[in-house]
């Protein structure tokens, strides 16, 4: 799938990027060009990935990019079609290239682009508050309402049938029918991602969306960040209460039920029928399986298998927690 | 007391109660009109209720309900003044039967009535800042401030001497006198309170009201959520700090001090001169006494009596907390 | 240095302020006037400062100050050229001559002086959005963009090349060079501070500011409030993520990463690269050296020296913590 929000300014010349990231190699490939940058895995030929941990050596070996930006200790775990190119740290290698296929997706400064409703097509077509805004690449589907003050930035899908609450910001993101976002939630901004090097923060590109598929609910003053790499995804039929904070590349599946105050770091994965009760934490990278119960002010930091309740910080098997706190 | 903000379209028929249950019952009945639904305590003559908890069968024998939604096994409990309609899903039907009165009490969409504040006739007895809206069913007292981007949606009462800072949306709201709200809250709107049946969120209605009493002031960022079956409620002279979450029926007594992202869970009491310290939460449900001091981070998961000092997660006797912890 | 924002309304005769306080102090020095109130270190001559507890009494023998309001037990305390005035509460006092002195640091309504930047000199200037405020008394360098619905309050100094999002409200905040603020923000309204005082609140006077410095990035949704007596200070290049809350008088060092939903209690202390992870509280009065890391959840609720790693609540070790919790 072709990024849907931003736009592609590749292809490059593999001269041109070897060039931009000050790398002295002599090859025989110069004139090759490599139309995108992807994770090992959705990458295809003549595209460019990244391997930066020996994590994930195994799914290495099938990438079928034709280049892969990774350290000298790791190339040896890419195929033969793989050409590595060996750079300091490959993070930062690899949010270099990124920005220069997708140079649009570093600036997330206000929208410049957007008009009030009154001034667009949609003015005959969804039914709006006042002051509400839209900016360019919207669109939005039948039968929806947008509440006051709320700015539809740039890059916004919008399906049938959804309500949008007031004083909403909203970019990058894709919803699908029947979504309610409350008020007052920003929604589509890049994610709390960087490199800190030498008393500066190097921000890396976020070219993911956030996708909220089909019957969810937002509650208000959510912050839900888009993805780097991968996408932000709230599954079908799932409900979130207010002030809750998804950071970047979070997934949660559906039918799940998220209390107030919650917080999920970034890239963690959330199940099906998941239960989190309200202000717990859950630590980035982990995995939460299928109906697990997560009681309030939990804080997790371990991945929770299917089927569990947990509680406690760090989150623990609930008859435990309560043995323990009698 | 009758509902201040929804309109009751009843009375309705105990026959079109039944036959929008679906219920198979042959009675002698049908034609008797039944005039509200209202908990036990509250109801009178004429009234439908709704009992499904063995919890509540002490109140049941006194209720004064002339109908009653519950279940096979508890329909031994109310007083022959009482007639039983035995269902399936107590709450479910007490949803059915409460949209049906109070029908606006359902949609929580941005509200259409409003009208920029010059075009009403506060624009001579309000001070305002800039795009300030106003719903219908708005009244505000003497020597009020409402700040810019605010929006007052309908059924908004407002007292004298208030100060209502900026970008605040308020609905179904009754504020006393001398109370500060400072900026960016959202008060008024339904709680987080839904049954989920076969992957869809079957959201029941909200018919109570946030009631803000005198001299109270409500930090930034606060999401307050209207009741249910009853209302939301800040004493006199309790101030809540940035941040903070109060669900749907949440009671909090007088002078009470809140520090900032501090949550408290639906339907829980909590006593007066109490002191919550910041990124504490309260489950819901919980009975919280006068005088007690709450530890800034802890979690309350049981009742707490009165003068009592407690810390912890869960929270403890905070002499035993520091003991345990040194 | 002089207050930035808050204009002092002094000088004041002694004898007016013994006679504000209603004290009964027959004197020789009636005449004498006092310039200014500040806190025991900042005060010079012809300043009125205050001493409140033992904790203070190294710093009070040298303070520079000529009067000084403090209790009978602390007077002796002092040096020889500060007189002391004994009053019964020494920081109701002060905060009553506070107010003396910056009336306008009580005011915490919505800013009337703001207009829309249309209608002043930065729009040839700046790049804005729709409906941009502009309060009394604000600067703004070369190359900043201000978002959509944001109120720069009064008492706004903006530094060059900073990124401002929208729907923020900004006031008494010194903004340095190259900072980023992203939406929903409220920046510089006075903390959570006042005495109660028989079923009343008296809320002290705010006479400080925010002060961010060079190259942060303030996170969506951040409360950060500005200080009492001092500055409530973000050090350069350090970064917060969303929905973090900064109490009056807390003051951050350079290089710091906060990660969402943190909360800082008043007037605490957090030194360079400190790392600061999901949701962790921080309790007031508080020093955090240099190099500290506390994970994600942790509540400190004691000093953390620098160059440690912290876990847990309340936090500790993280070697102990991780042992504690296999």
């Amino acid at each position: 799938m072709s990024n849907p929000f931003f736009k592609n300014h590749g292809p490059y010349k593999i001269s041109k990027i070897i060039k931009s990231l000050n790398l002295n190699i002599d090859n025989s490939y110069n004139e090759k060009k490599v139309h995108d940058i992807k994770d090992l895995v959705s990458s295809t030929k003549n595209d460019i990935t990244f391997l930066h941990s020996k994590k994930y050596k195994d799914i290495a070996k099938k990438t079928k990019a034709s280049f892969c930006l990774t350290t000298n200790a790791l190339k040896t775990e890419l195929p033969e079609s793989c050409i590595a190119l060996v750079v300091e740290n490959v993070l930062v290698s690899t949010s270099t290239i990124t920005s220069m296929f997708y140079p649009d997706s570093i600036n997330d400064n206000f929208d410049e682009t957007v008009l009030s409703i009154d001034d667009t097509h949609f003015k005959d077509k969804v039914s709006f508050g006042k002051n509400v805004l839209i900016g360019s690449n919207v669109s939005i589907g039948s039968n929806c309402k947008i509440g006051h003050n709320t700015i539809i930035e740039k890059n916004v899908v919008i399906g049938d049938n959804c309500l949008i609450g007031s004083n909403n910001i909203i970019r990058n993101t894709l919803i699908k029918n029947y979504v309610r976002i409350l008020d007052n939630c920003t929604i589509g901004k890049h994610g709390f991602g960087f490199f800190p090097i030498k008393n500066k923060n190097f921000r890396y590109p976020h070219i993911g969306i956030v996708l909220i598929e089909d019957n969810c609910e937002i509650g208000c003053g959510a912050t839900i960040d888009r993805g780097s790499m991968s996408n932000t995804i709230i599954g079908k039929n799932t409900y979130l209460d207010n002030q809750i904070h998804i950071a970047h590349n979070v997934k949660i599946g559906e039918n799940s039920i998220i209390a107030g105050q919650v917080g999920i770091a970034g890239s963690s994965i959330i199940g099906n029928n998941v239960k989190i009760g309200g202000q717990a934490g859950i630590s980035g990278h982990l995995k939460i399986g299928n109906n697990v119960e997560i009681g309030g002010g939990s804080g997790v930091i371990r991945d929770i298998p299917e089927n569990t309740k947990v509680m406690g910080y760090p989150a623990k098997n609930i008859r435990e927690f309560l043995r323990d706190n009698k």
